[in-house]
């Protein structure tokens, strides 16, 4: 690695996702990449995590078509308006690539495919609640540069989409939404973040309200992570949702949808975690927990594999990922290129280690040596990869803290904005719509956004609004995103 | 269920999938489906067993984009020539549908995505192999009439692409796909099936030569499952994939593609295992594989219905996926409910149970019901689920050979075809192209298709073509594809 991470953090990212051969971007179509086995493996895990635990809660898997019929896509006018600039169309098929008698999008997100089916599905309160998720791709036409793992015309997401009785019914499942981001996001990625409830104006084309979880970037700058969304009745009026309900009322369903981004979220883990030697993955997400690098010496070849044979066999039918490299590299290259893809642990073997009966232990995350046991090697590696995942939490937590900063005044703000960025909390006029000349304001002169207020905490203003001066509605967080 | 699967597949088929809730056709785009979550979850299943044996045997994961341009389309001109008529065309982007610079096809199959990425990562003969898989959908724009997991404008599969410094390496590839076709479609899913090499007329267009392997419904009709195809160096030369070899020379690497399509083996299963009482799962992709009734009466209901949660709990966290039936339904209508959707074991439990120390096991392939005690029944669970797969395998082997026959001239061959169905051996004069007229003739007066030569085994004709007359070089199989 050329670039450190803390001075040069830009040319670190894309400096690490090439060297880990995460993803390749000289793919010829504009805002598209190949996406590469260590990034896909580390993926498909995180995938699993987060399925499990939507399906613990109750959703189930479907997939729909990846197509939409533009006379869909325009029957919720706001969503439509909102989301055609970004879409891709499907025209044309064949040979000849004539004219199709109608335009499909291809999804930008699946509201409009969805609802369609719960006018098939829902009839009566019995059918409900209903939630379904699918794990798929997205593809938007965005017009702002685009990033690996960030910002792409193609990602890899899961959407969830439930309907309700009711409003209340439909708020508690924004609530488990945002549980859920805490569990697996937060818990088992080790990705820190704050829910805010949008303003007015950058909520979820066609919803009530949108709660969306920013992280930070180690640059102070934010990404914001999965956001789940209350539509109230709105998409359900526009696709003929009803239900009959318990006193035989005809009813418009409530529903909200919920959509964790893996493929951002792979972009903040190599972000969050990665240091100067390059990735570092959490131990249950790494697509491989240890590497065993035999230390050879002329004359004890032989028994030294034989044993480092033996370990990976046996660590393997322990159900862990694990590599025996026996590259003809040197031991430093090997160590560097595990090192450079983050694998949690390396386990050295060498002819001292085997006539000792022990091996030697090396943490990723922290360069820690130890000397281990042959009898105890499992043992330590579970142990050791829970002590990984606590130490990269408690890092990401320290460092998330110390990005949140606040402000009296706009110039305090600009500062902070400008030397450290991060989130800085504020005094607001309003997050309704009559807040957004000054949010207006506020970005042409710093390109930092209003995020909106946390959910999980009742925050009362104190004095003014920093850009209009009229007293403060709301405390709102600021900070520039990705 | 109103229609038998014997005496009306068809309507049989399709009634189970839209009773047991598999699949909605409803969408309203022709040929593309909604996949729902019973069927979405047994696919998740499969595709699991799949990849874990395609990563066993050194396949890592990627994901190519979904689009590719078309200049790179058209590249390998058989390719291009034969799969245009099949390609959906995206044109246009954002809110006026604008033009964009040039066409992208939506991927009906991704050797043009991924030739130009290895022209970038193979340069050295220590490159290869390099072998690759992906999950993803494709999607073709068909113009024959499509059925749910059999032919559709959408399908969600595996493929993989593996690149070779020679033809004897990529060859040995061909051989593995073909093991792991057995290994995981025949072995874990029960489905059998046999392999062709397909006529010179049949194979994948791009391809040196195709194997194929054919399985087959209950009514007689083929349908083909993976293909496993050598392409020499067609594409490499075509991409410009080209590496230096041990003797510092420059060669085109040798490349392989094999296409797993789980979309269309949960076609096969459904219509292999199922009767007529709806689907029968092969239990270790059972969506669920236990169900639990709680036979109620007056009186009773506590202390059965803790007894049940109690069993449930212990099934779920031994690891099986297992659901305690609390609906208001009666139990009959439980019983039909899980039978319908194929469940493998049905666990009724009653008072008389509960004071007994034992349950009610009933085997939803067979029927058979057996009283089994409490202390037994994860033992009794995983031993019947064995059993279960093992008894649909060799039904379904069973039923497979029955569907071979021979004939020796083109009457009897006909009365086979109309009569019965299945795959026909026969002599045939010549499975290069000089023998596609006479298969042209037979398609002509009968439907039916050469499948081609067979794989396991070197069969030797013994007279003349059941069409030409001339005598015959090759013994092929001959049936009516779906």
């Amino acid at each position: 690695m050329k670039f450190k991470k803390n001075k040069n953090f830009s040319e670190w990212y894309s400096e690490v996702i090439q060297e880990a051969e995460l993803a390749d971007l000289r793919y010829n179509i504009k805002g598209f990449i190949v996406n590469r086995w260590l990034a896909v493996k580390a993926m498909k895990l995180m995938y699993a995590l987060y399925e499990d635990e939507l399906e613990r809660t109750g959703h189930k898997p479907h997939w729909f078509p990846a197509l939409i019929p533009e006379k869909n896509f325009v029957k919720e006018a706001e969503h439509a308006k909102g989301f055609a600039p970004e879409v891709f169309w499907v025209s044309g098929a064949g040979s000849s690539g004539k004219l199709l008698a109608e335009k499909f999008a291809m999804r930008p997100t699946s509201e409009t495919a969805i609802m369609q089916m719960f006018k098939e599905w829902i009839r009566s309160w019995r059918d409900l609640p209903y939630k379904l998720y699918q794990d798929c791709q997205i593809w938007r036409y965005e017009t702002k540069a685009t990033r690996p793992f960030l910002r792409g015309r193609e990602f890899h997401w899961i959407e969830t989409h439930c309907a309700f009785v009711n409003q209340k019914d439909a708020e508690v499942q924004v609530l488990q939404d945002m549980k859920i981001t805490e569990k697996i996001m937060h818990k088992e990625f080790a990705i820190p973040f704050m829910f805010f409830r949008r303003p007015e104006w950058d909520k979820f084309k066609g919803a009530v309200y949108t709660f969306a979880c920013d992280s930070l970037f180690p640059n102070g700058k934010i990404v914001q992570q999965p956001s789940t969304h209350y539509f109230g009745t709105k998409f359900a009026q526009a696709f003929d949702v009803k239900f009959i309900d318990k006193n035989e009322k005809e009813q418009y369903a409530h529903t909200t949808a919920y959509g964790p981004a893996i493929w951002r979220m792979m972009g903040s883990l190599i972000a969050t975690h990665g240091d100067d030697k390059g990735l570092i993955f959490p131990p249950k997400i790494a697509p491989v927990q240890v590497v065993i690098v035999p230390i050879l010496f002329k004359g004890k070849e032989k028994v030294v594999l034989e044993g480092a044979r033996e370990l990976h066999k046996y660590l393997k039918n322990s159900g862990l990922r694990v590599e025996l490299d026996l590259t003809d590299k040197t031991p430093g290259n090997k160590f560097y290129y595990w090192e450079l893809r983050g694998t949690p642990i390396r386990i050295e073997i060498g002819p001292r280690d085997i006539s000792s009966k022990s091996v030697t232990m090396v943490r990723r995350d922290t360069g820690v040596k130890s000397n281990v046991k042959a009898t105890k090697i499992l043992e330590e590696v579970n142990r050791t990869n829970d002590l990984i995942l606590i130490g990269l939490k408690r890092k990401a937590d320290a460092q998330f803290s110390q990005f949140i900063s606040s402000a009296k005044t706009y110039s305090e703000l600009k500062e902070i904005i400008d030397k450290k960025g991060g989130l800085v909390r504020t005094n607001w006029c309003s997050v309704s719509k009559s807040g957004e000349a000054c949010a207006k304001k506020l970005k042409d002169k710093t390109t930092a956004e209003v995020r909106g207020v946390r959910v999980d905490k009742n925050e009362r203003p104190t004095g003014n609004c920093i850009i209009c001066g009229k007293p403060a509605k709301v405390v709102v967080y600021i900070g520039k995103a990705y």
